[in-house]
């Protein structure tokens, strides 16, 4: 019995530890006690690659398959290359076609033919349906094992139902209630079935609401309208209303962390996939990118500079004002431009609130440039003794934080009218704008005051 | 009957426009069709306060608690200040405890006291137990009513069971199997529950792995073991190990998105909870604390700069290629800074990886600080026919790099040790640090070249 709790739990490196070290017996005792996802993580905890696959090759097919879904994408990519084609399709046929599918899809066109050869001719047909859909759509992320029954089926034939298909239909929550054409009419909730009377009929303690998705739907509308609705499991259709496939909330789950962690890495200007915590290589390649393109604006705004640079000799203490002015214009704009894309991204915003958002905007901009500018300037007077060049740091802070305001909330909304990710493209806009914004309206009003 | 689908589903603004114009039959039509969740966005589109107060008090009380249970944080306020208390009442009592928990947990003490005195003695109880717990733990989160039986229960009992508490157990995936002590020794999902014989003792059927939390657990790691372990239900334990009450993924979904969010705010130096599009003075108090922080470090960075008033005096052009030099690495920063907030939110990376993180960033820092450096070098030699002025240049982005991937990995990992949230505090520590590592850097290499 394996109780997973925060007194009980073994730490996936002291795992890794007795896994890699022990004695046989030992080792099966921790191995048939663990939870699939802790021995995933344990697999990443030990570095010799004889070891890791010794280890992963004395799991029975079920446990493999569920230790392979989980497993990070490191350990999967060196366990998908060192095992042997029979051990790789049984894992398949154990895994839920969804899982299989993003197992198989990982692979090189040739490898996944050949597995998928292999496998049951049921298997090999869902697998290869659900490939065809963009990984980030709802077709790409459902399942196509999805429980249904028709509105006249009695309570009791559901069960025998649910039980001839026991093994296919090993995570159900919901049953899908559909006509002769496989449209959907109602949703059975298991608790719903489990009150009901055997004899009852299906439409009779059906719930005729039904929140359902198209293949087509995008992978974060999905994760809104499960959040939205409280939902288990949602029904996928196609385009012709017919249905071919259900989503269940644990995938959901890992969609709103993937989304939310591309946001947010995107945001900060790294490109790729979630959360890569392996590979330098990968890395420099998921960041390189953007860092030369900041090279770029920044060379753009420090163009501006040189055009000062006459201002800049007589008064050098400009240079260092200049930067307090854009540093906190790039700050406040970087704080509404992430409000926006947050809010755009949890559909709490739309494109149409555009007046009102920059309005507001345009207001807190007011506010905070008035107290930080007063401030400034009067710092500047106390530390220089020139009530002039305070004055104009203090001016041009709060014009900065007014473009900021502007640039921090229409760059996101116009990009994501442009249907651009405005997570990916917004931040080198908006900080390049406030940079050179920031150096021109300081120096250019202190070159028109000297 | 409301099918909720991308093509029949009515827009919130639609739908608000129509409850506020429309007749009364086609008004109540509208509205016993709806979602209570689409009937709560829609109430943050009906601007005039009267038609929002007169919309709600029409619904039944059942629809009104889940409508007020999923409005917007200004709806909601405006509702629990403008309803009578009767109202009110009567919807905490349709509410599940957690979520009856939320709406009197933000109400001022004696308000609060009122209603709760004219709750049912059961709910009045419940609540003010849970209101005991900080809310980002699971105690926080979790609700009182919990599906617990003892391990000799018939299946046919536990319908029985299910069925004479089907009002209070309205949101139930898995039954927790206790002993005598209520400590969980099982967890019977309903899908086991409907493949069971009627006879069928609960612990023949039950499965025994259970993955629990306790009423301490924060609520990050709550989400965090449902994301690992694909839970649908938790049991919650107090101190003691018994069982107190269960979280449910729907709730765990909210909460991920509420700590990605806040992350994400956080990281870019706004403050507060999560994802408030409302209220211009609430933002401002979000906000300028940030700024003014960031205005006390810029102004930190800018005395450096006047250090080398006299090297800027002479090369003014130095104002400018300084600039390019922090900004780099400030983008550097930011992009290790974020993946390692990230990863230990995530629970990907743990603070015992440091050496290996810091090797790795390093690595990426020398690969792309070479890169960026040489194409600068090259730039400003072009530009200024200045072979030295453009190694300087490069040089100093390179090391300027090489302290981004420093503080970037150091400082939230530091952070975390001092159990302080990394999300909150780094973005001022690295930035601020590559701002003044970039200054000194360059305009020092350049003082002690003239």
């Amino acid at each position: 019995m394996s109780n997973v709790d925060d007194q009980e739990r073994l730490e996936p490196a002291a795992l890794a530890e007795l896994l890699a070290s022990g004695s046989d017996p030992a080792v099966e005792r921790v191995l048939s006690g663990a939870h699939p996802a802790d021995l995933a993580e344990a697999l990443d905890h030990i570095e010799d690659l004889g070891a890791k696959l010794r280890l992963f090759t004395t799991l029975d097919a079920e446990t493999a398959s569920r230790v392979l879904r989980d497993a990070s994408e490191g350990a999967r990519a060196f366990l998908l290359t060192a095992l042997p084609d029979a051990r790789l399709t049984s894992i398949l046929e154990h895994l839920e076609t969804d899982d299989a599918a993003d197992l198989v899809g990982g692979l090189p066109e040739e490898r996944r033919a050949t597995l998928l050869q292999r496998t049951d001719a049921e298997t090999r047909r869902e697998v290869a349906e659900l490939l065809t859909y963009p990984a980030d759509t709802a077709g790409g992320i459902m399942k196509a094992e999805v429980p249904a029954v028709s509105a006249g089926t009695s309570a009791r034939d559901v069960v025998e139902y649910l039980r001839r298909n026991a093994e296919k239909l090993s995570d159900v929550w919901d049953v899908f209630v559909v006509d002769d054409e496989r449209r959907v009419v109602g949703r059975l909730p298991l608790r719903r079935l489990v009150l009901a009377d055997d004899g009852q009929r299906v439409d009779e303690v059906m719930e005729r609401e039904v929140v359902s998705v198209r293949t087509d739907t995008d992978q974060e509308e999905v994760a809104h309208r499960f959040e939205k609705y409280d939902l288990t499991s949602a029904p996928v259709l196609d385009a012709s209303g017919r249905l071919v496939g259900c989503i269940t909330v644990d995938d959901v789950v890992d969609v709103i962390e993937e989304e939310a962690t591309e946001d947010m890495l995107a945001l900060a200007g790294v490109s790729g996939s979630a959360g890569e915590m392996d590979g330098a290589l990968r890395n420099v390649r998921n960041r390189l990118p953007w860092l030369a393109l900041n090279l770029v604006t920044a060379a753009a705004s420090a163009v501006t500079i040189t055009r000062f640079e006459d201002t800049i000799r007589v008064l050098a203490i400009a240079a260092a004002l200049m930067t307090i002015v854009a540093s906190q214009g790039g700050n406040a704009g970087v704080q509404t431009m992430t409000l926006v894309v947050r809010g755009l991204a949890l559909g709490e915003l739309d494109t149409g609130q555009m007046t009102k958002v920059v309005r507001r905007e345009l207001t807190i901009a007011l506010t905070n440039g008035a107290v930080l500018g007063t401030a400034c300037a009067l710092a500047v007077y106390a530390w220089r003794g020139d009530a002039r060049l305070g004055a104009i740091v203090g001016t041009a802070l709060l014009a900065n934080f007014l473009v900021a305001a502007l640039l921090g909330s229409l760059v996101p909304i116009g990009l994501k009218l442009l249907r651009v990710d405005p997570a990916v493209s917004s931040s080198v806009f908006v900080t390049a704008g406030t940079d050179v914004a920031g150096f021109l309206i300081f120096l250019g009003l202190l070159t028109w005051a000297l």
